[in-house]
């Protein structure tokens, strides 16, 4: 499987639509707002202002909404710290990217709604497709890039195979309890190789000074096979095993997936940012919000696992229709997967773990 | 009705797609590749060469084709251009431009065939989705901008009512022979209006000694009723014309459709780029080219009237639907329009005309 040509969010605005199920990664986005103003702060201090043109990049932004959050907070921090020094702001152009196969049309439709020109500052649009595992912006030109719940996602699936070609990691598809400790190890090297990749391809893009902001979903257990790790890779690797036991997926089928997802502890990150050496770390932290959301309360357990099957298929459903098909995806999802997150929420909720990290690229 | 809410080429890439349709705009792009290559050779006589990146941008980009063979000219001359200096190319960012409702996803998967590095010339890609009425980029930044078969493009249809509120065009959808002096009058008016205002976002845009390359639907004959300017619109509006005679289409629907196009002589578009004064004129002519295009020998007019009714609905489709509605549509075009082209090609091939415009921004 091609990563680059497979994975999207779900397309369009229905009600199965990634921008109408994604309230975690909007709540998220509300949560990250004060590192983004902060970051916005840092660069009035950094020698290249006062400049012209703000060069902005939002990393793996889907369709929206959550890249509208950032654009505001952005947008709101340069003028509040224009304000305060009486200087004109800069214009802002902001680069809006994802895949290919990301849903664009939506996004620039749903942009048409916001006005280019907010009291006196200007502000451009455009749409970056592209990996962001490889170059996506010519050097040496951008001022702040942020990206939030995306850089979890790996280039590639690592090899999971034994030397025979067998699958090592069987009735699973991801670090799971009962996984062989070479999955772990596979699943750890291709996040370093490619999360290195990721900060050498921005420092190349990034000038002096710039800062790089990033959120992605993590732990806080050193154990990458803790439930907060793999809850929702678990659930789902459960939900197509109980259509492996009634016929209706090949048991091959669910050996051979793995998801091209690594979820990182603070320590990891951190350690590979040094090594790759191009940025020093300004912040860093791990934080916990309740997936449910602020609506959870009202609602039973059964309800918010068929809303949550519903959010998850709409991140993970191209990956996993790609290798076992269309036809099973209903019911997979629909039945099974909320079925088991119903079954789990009746127990208590459940917490997302988050590392954001702001980063200067080094003189 | 906003035109830059509802004017977009036929989306996809299926049958009746731009995509697919568009080879009167494709073979206008091979022939224009001279012009483009001109204006990069120039290019490099600025005092801002050697530069490490070439912002360029192409505006009304649509899905493509014609953007790709755009792309491709400018690499291969900037490519000749370094080959002859013994330098390093610059990076090349593109900005596609189109309006929001443009279909970029199909744009986009297509642009994911061609490579980024091409022999050492690094390239990015990127989409600006916006009006080219209104300014889509930040000040001073573009190097090279190219827009084919767009600027002909209204920013909205002209007030085409008497005083008392009547349509004062009746019958027609654009300038004709029977339309009063006012209806022409209103046209170039609008066309002087929105043309200006073009001329004046690109200058805020592009830096000193850039290169603004043209290319239009016009006409040679002074006469902007003359069959050159007007053939398409005036066979539409008589394929119209039949369908309210069959009661198909309501009269007061005809009577009050006027599209937002204008075909304008190369005095016209010459006297507006004096008049704005922002960039001075290094090239311009009038060429016209078979419309029925390469293949045209081989088949019976009507089979290429059937061709070019598509071809027609995938550029003028957007705007008539939003008019008369979709139930219309297939009769229209498939069997009306088509009849009517098939019966006028019968008596003979059919030219277009077009205006090639190199400009330069001023010092």
């Amino acid at each position: 499987m091609e990563v680059k040509e497979v994975l999207h969010m779900s397309r369009g605005d229905g009600e199965n639509s990634y921008v109408k199920t994604s309230t975690y990664t909007q709540m998220i986005a509300l949560f990250t707002k004060p590192v983004i103003a902060s970051a916005v702060n840092s660069l009035f201090q950094e020698p290249f202002f006062p400049c012209k043109l703000l060069n902005v990049a939002d990393l793996g932004c889907s369709s929206g909404p959550s890249t509208f959050t950032f654009m505001s907070t952005v947008i709101e921090s340069v003028k509040s710290n224009c304000r305060g020094l009486g200087s004109t702001p800069p214009e802002i152009q902001f680069y809006l990217n994802d895949l290919p196969g990301n849903d664009f049309n939506t996004l620039f439709k749903s942009l048409s709604d916001l006005h280019r020109n907010l009291d006196g500052l200007s502000f451009f649009v455009m749409g970056a497709p592209g990996s962001f595992h490889e170059r996506i912006f010519p050097q040496n030109c951008l001022h702040l890039v942020h990206s939030s719940y995306s850089v979890h996602w790996l280039s590639q699936v690592p090899r999971l195979t034994t030397e025979e070609g067998l699958p090592m990691n069987k009735g699973k598809i991801y670090i799971s309890k009962t996984s062989p400790p070479e999955v772990k190890e596979a699943y750890l090297a291709k996040f370093e190789v490619d999360f290195t990749n990721f900060l050498r391809c921005r420092s190349e893009e990034m000038v002096t000074g710039a800062r790089l902001v990033l959120v992605l979903h993590g732990r806080r257990n050193a154990d990458p096979a803790s439930k907060e790790s793999c809850y929702i890779w678990e659930l789902l690797a459960e939900a197509i095993s109980s259509m492996v036991s009634e016929g209706l997926v090949e048991e091959e089928k669910l050996d051979t997936l793995n998801v091209p997802y690594y979820t990182a502890s603070q320590e990891e990150v951190q350690h590979i940012v040094q090594q790759e050496a191009s940025f020093t770390v300004e912040h860093v932290e791990t934080f916990a919000l309740d997936v449910g959301g602020i609506s959870s309360e009202k609602e039973d357990p059964w309800t918010r696992g068929r809303k949550q099957a519903k959010h998850t298929r709409s991140f993970t459903g191209s990956v996993v229709q790609h290798h076992l098909g269309e036809e099973v995806m209903d019911k997979l999802y629909g039945e099974k997967l909320a079925h088991l997150i119903g079954k789990d929420l009746s127990k208590g909720e459940r917490q997302g773990i988050s590392i954001v990290l702001m980063l200067r690229k080094r003189d």
